[in-house]
């Protein structure tokens, strides 16, 4: 899969993006719109105290068709009860104003602090001539949305005649169970609702689901993807190819750019009896402080790899048949420590990208997760994140 | 329940600690000893990976006598294969001779770095003559299993004539599935070993089964109590309400030394459906990192508090119904935040202990967890743990 090297938008997608004074400068307001009506499909968070975007995009996206995301950043409108709702409705109505549809054409798009009702006048009055702004870069639209990330994310792949284009932020609260905190898909190739949706869903299940910054699942996680269409129709097979693996190196980047993260650790598990318990494994090793804090300190302390394994209760794990290698270094075998090169190993894990390799030797199964390493930056970030 | 200002233990029991050269100077060995067999009952970790005195632990556990208790620091003995669990037995035997008893009635324990063999004869020649250092002291027990804690850890309480007397260790991957890291419980009470089994797994459950430090479930993990019986039967009723008292209180001696921590966070949830919602409630929140960064930055950024909640996905959760309040201030109405006094609740966050208290508002079962702030003593405790 070879990604474009500037990121760019499918046909008739475009963005803009503005402070509109949540924040001090920077930009915290950001809308994507599509020429024309768009497919649409979106998966959102599981956290049982949903945002209002979130309730109201739930609504949303029975319609099944968009033209726009209007999206912002500081304030999440979570926690904020019937006037959050009401205030969401009204960022959509404005957004649907500005470029000429309908505000069940638009879905809506909340990050930041949670229990604050959204300064919606102020969105509002951004909104305002934001259409004369629109433009080609996803980039721009990236910045709108970013909150602790240290830089915008996009990235964009051919498929045959089309284009596929990844816009996303997230970088805490990221153990996302629908999707990432927030990740926009474009896509001007041709497909019906039904099968969007089912694309996605698949796509979503490698990449965003297996995605934790910090075990903390954000209260407004949206994955949406439009297709416009424009491009006609293109390859089923192909295009699922390119949307997974574009969906996983944008989890990986979002990994990478985790709270105070200097590595992205990659759990891989094959061997297991199951899925289940492959995704249930590698979940715990990208999860596990322990583990964490050993590639945050290039320490082979390798028990604890076999700690994370272990602890996982109810997969069917056994010591004797387990091995487990770091960077292609064979560390385990049998479940019992090698006598590896302690110096090999430790320079390997100071580099940028750490696997770490577990087979469980059970059966045929295998998933991959993907996270980060655990510093002081992320302590630092998130001990004053309120009132920064 | 009264606990005595110093620590002592019940009749018949005495333990000693010495240095036998696992560590460069401190303590790295325990003998616990009762002059007479007693009825002893233990539950071991769930992790899949147990260490090899676990494995022999769950061996020597079913004769249901025990005349001793034999631990080591710095080495616990895990992923060691036959090797270790031969060393474990060796171990034992070399208690045994020197106290006079048979090994099956020696409980052995080990703790700190996985993967590396015991230096068993270190450890055989540490408990050479041990017998003659054996005195009444608990903290003096307490000493030689210390690993990261920053202080021994051992409480005792009356029942009756009796005297119950817990010892304890445990700072890092502290999320016992069965027990904490090592907590041992000395008696003199008069109990028949179904009875102790009963007693000790329903003051474990709602004890050290609740308590988390960083989510990181060890592989060593020990909990047994020992009843000797020297003071004769007691009111069952009365020991088991201190039994659980006192494992609480010793749950939380746990958290508060938890690995850089600063403050023991109590989450208390209440109005649940059932027992398994309330359990798992309270431990999303003692284990969510932005919950333990919260509270470690005293910033009621309360959003959180909801957010971990939320993604309980499987838990009957009803924002409407949903309540919190901190260290008994209210801060969040019917899945809504209060507008609250920000700076009364700030100040309150700085106390030592942090109580986290919830009401779903669906039912009548309660739990409480135990945890505590996740701060860079923790990051930097872990990111070279193995070479210190």
């Amino acid at each position: 899969m070879s990604f474009h090297e500037s990121p760019r938008f499918p046909r008739g997608f475009r963005c803009a993006s503005r402070n509109c004074g949540l924040k001090p400068k920077a930009k915290d307001l950001a809308l994507f719109v599509s020429d024309v009506d768009a497919v649409a499909a979106a998966v959102f968070t599981r956290n049982q105290f949903p945002g209002a975007p979130v309730i109201l995009g739930r609504e949303t996206i029975v319609g099944r068709r968009l033209r726009a995301i209007v999206a912002n950043s500081k304030c999440s409108n979570v926690a904020t009860g019937a006037e959050g709702l009401s205030n969401a409705r009204r960022m959509a109505a404005a957004a649907a104003t500005e470029i000429g549809a309908t505000p069940d054409r638009v879905l809506v798009s909340s990050t930041g602090v949670i229990g604050v009702q959204l300064p919606i006048e102020l969105i509002e009055r951004g909104l305002s001539g934001m259409s004369g702004d629109l433009q080609s870069d996803p980039m721009v639209g990236a910045e709108g949305i970013m909150t602790t990330d240290t830089h915008p994310k996009a990235l964009s792949v051919s498929v045959g005649d089309a284009t596929i284009t990844w816009v996303a932020k997230g970088s805490g609260m990221i153990e996302p169970n629908m999707a990432t905190m927030l990740a926009y898909i474009f896509t001007d190739a041709a497909f019906d609702a039904g099968t969007l949706d089912r694309l996605l869903r698949a796509a979503v299940d490698v990449s965003f689901n297996m995605l934790s910054v910090d075990t903390d699942t954000s209260t407004s996680d949206t994955c949406a993807l439009l297709a416009n269409g424009l491009a006609g129709a293109v390859d089923e097979a192909d295009f699922a190819a390119a949307l997974t693996a574009g969906s996983i190196r944008m989890s990986e980047m979002l990994a990478r750019d985790g709270e105070g993260a200097n590595h992205l650790i990659r759990a891989i598990v094959r061997g297991a009896t199951d899925e289940g318990d492959a995704r249930r494994v590698a979940k715990s090793l990208v999860n596990s402080p322990l583990v964490k804090t050993m590639v945050h300190g290039a320490d082979p302390n390798v028990g604890r790899l076999l700690m994370a394994i272990g602890k996982c209760f109810d997969c069917r794990i056994n010591p004797e048949t387990t091995d487990v290698w770091i960077n292609r270094h064979a560390v385990v075998r049998r479940g019992e420590r090698l006598d590896f090169n302690d110096a090999v190993v430790r320079e390997t894990l100071t580099a940028e990208s750490v696997d770490l390799e577990v087979s469980l030797g059970l059966g045929d199964a295998s998933a991959t997760a993907f996270g980060c390493d655990l510093t002081g930056g992320y302590i630092d970030e998130n001990a004053a994140y309120y009132s920064s």
